[in-house]
């Protein structure tokens, strides 16, 4: 299986093109979009997303990414593997988190690798298509080890978010991401959160207090949560927190002591 | 083969660990996406649309549907077999029109099948992945049965949408949804259309007159027709009509005689 | 192997029932999106993007589109057989390009084969599910062959965008797209650009200089390149040149000489 993960968005042939690259390749794979609408440009939203949804694949799955705003320069390209999973994308922090878990194995995908497996009429422009498709493929096949791929490699690029700080008793993060419903996701985990007592969540100009799920506040509240991918996350129960608070990715989110 | 159908949009990994989940557990099952741009927090559309298409798939397909704001309280699941086709999803009034049909078995998911099913970790916030996606699983590789699933269940949640009534011999329905060429979908049926001789339809302010098909008036010009769900439907010829006549979902929409 | 190409977007369940209807009569067939967000009642863009997607597929693949104003009246239907794959969709422009290629075999499909493939209860308004699902199916399983589909036909619908020209030693092109970053996608191709020496590319009412890739230049600055479908596009580094620019589709593109 092969899961795919870009800023490609739906718009333009760009995510169809590299699944027939693939499938011509490698008829039998199964390939499962996991997001195409990342922001653009910003590979720590891929990671994140990647790297708190790889375990509900099985063992086998290669799971190839595509944010990639230096693509056609000499950044490097990262294959990784955890637990049975490939990884799979561009080296500029996409994978930091990913690489540096104690039983990753990372390794640099070499020139060679790159010029045995990259189409003959390659762009400068698309190397999730050029590049990074046909390698896919073959390491699903089995036509291209891990072992195969190149060196491995201990100076990847690292984190590219800020973890949450502890500040004179509070706890600062903030947005990674929103979702369809406008929930707040934020780069504060559960774990984080056990370093303050009957916590407060304070957010664009609001307190917020934590609950289990949406529906345990009124429609039109706001409230904060542990979501479904073991992270803190402010919602408003049937309605929209980023419109109500009016603020996004990026913004300060800071846990306080009730 | 399996449908999903949910208002998740695209934005983050949802639908896709929801398909890793069952592609795990069932490799060989075929997923194939109603849409996930369904209103949020409003199942009344999601279910809308799976009774107007689920004929379109082969007899013992999957229709798994996740519109489900009451996530982690305490409404319940239902799975409904209908002509070999089986429906789940929450018991919120999503499946009231299928449920209604004479030929439909209803059953309430019990905890005893939830607690049989879901994943050890599982989340107050994310059923689609941690119990909804498992069970479906289970039903289409038949490790679970329809009987097996829970006791029948006649009081589930109803009708979440008024139907079209008659009113001093006009037909009032409103605006159910509206698709990406913003054409207003009704929830005047071609059945409810009878009651009204030469019907002229009155919406934003404008009379208009029942055609066959787009084409069949000028490009900018309004027009009604009979959809190819069967129900009536306001669109602009190569326009766009929720914007030319600013209504939208919830809009009125009036049936009279010409 | 069946692409899918609409203006349909991705919001009802339109492109999943076109999907239900030809995995019934066909269920070993693996189904591609292309793309689903083509410029609604446009067929140019689909046409466009097919034409420069299709030979990364494997022979053997049927191209369907569905950008249809004209559904329901009395437009036609084309079959295309080129290098061995088959392209269907309407007889509107969308496939001028394809058509037109010197091995390209163009068939008009006859009302014998609309009347033996459609489903019972077709509609007018949406002939990707009722008619042209059902021949897609039909012709990749076989049954339908593309010599039966109809007469062959060289009064095909010809092209809906106008090339671009030489005007006074200027080559005169526009925007034919834009992707998901905002990338302007003109319809000069890198032939096209041979006619001009050391070319200037002039829009929005900036002269922007040609370059090899995103990154070569600073985020934030305008650039030119020619990208992975061998197409002019002017983008902005790690920015949108849609927004930098105020243009968009349909904007005029000059190419002086520097």
């Amino acid at each position: 299986m092969i899961t795919l993960t870009t800023d490609f968005g739906h718009r333009g042939p760009f995510i169809g093109v590299m699944k027939g690259i693939i499938l011509g390749r490698c008829p039998a794979v199964t390939i499962v979009d996991l997001t195409h609408e990342c922001l653009v440009h910003w590979p720590a939203e891929a990671g994140f997303w990647i790297a708190r949804s790889y375990a509900h694949f099985s063992s086998g799955t290669l799971h190839l990414a595509v944010v990639d705003p230096g693509v056609g320069t000499k950044r490097g390209l990262l294959v990784i593997l955890l637990n049975g999973h490939l990884f799979l994308g561009p080296n500029n922090g996409l994978f930091s988190e990913i690489a540096s878990l104690p039983e990753s194995i990372v390794r640099l995908v070499s020139s060679a690798t790159i010029k045995n497996h990259q189409l003959r009429n390659n762009s400068s422009t698309f190397h999730g298509r050029d590049i990074l498709a046909p390698i896919a493929a073959a390491l699903v096949t089995g036509e291209l080890s891990f072992e195969e791929c190149g060196r491995e490699c201990d100076d990847y690029v690292g984190d590219i978010v800020e973890k949450p700080e502890l500040l004179a008793g509070a706890l600062v993060g903030q947005v990674i991401t929103t979702d369809n419903f406008g929930n707040l996701i934020t780069n504060i985990s559960r774990e984080d959160l056990k370093e303050i007592q009957n916590p407060l969540i304070l957010a664009g100009g609001e307190k917020i207090h934590l609950r289990n799920t949406y529906g345990d506040v009124e429609p039109g509240r706001l409230l904060a949560l542990i979501n479904s991918v073991e992270m803190l996350e402010i919602a408003c129960s049937e309605r929209n927190a980023t419109e109500t608070l009016g603020i996004g990715r990026g913004s300060p989110v800071k846990v306080i002591e009730a």
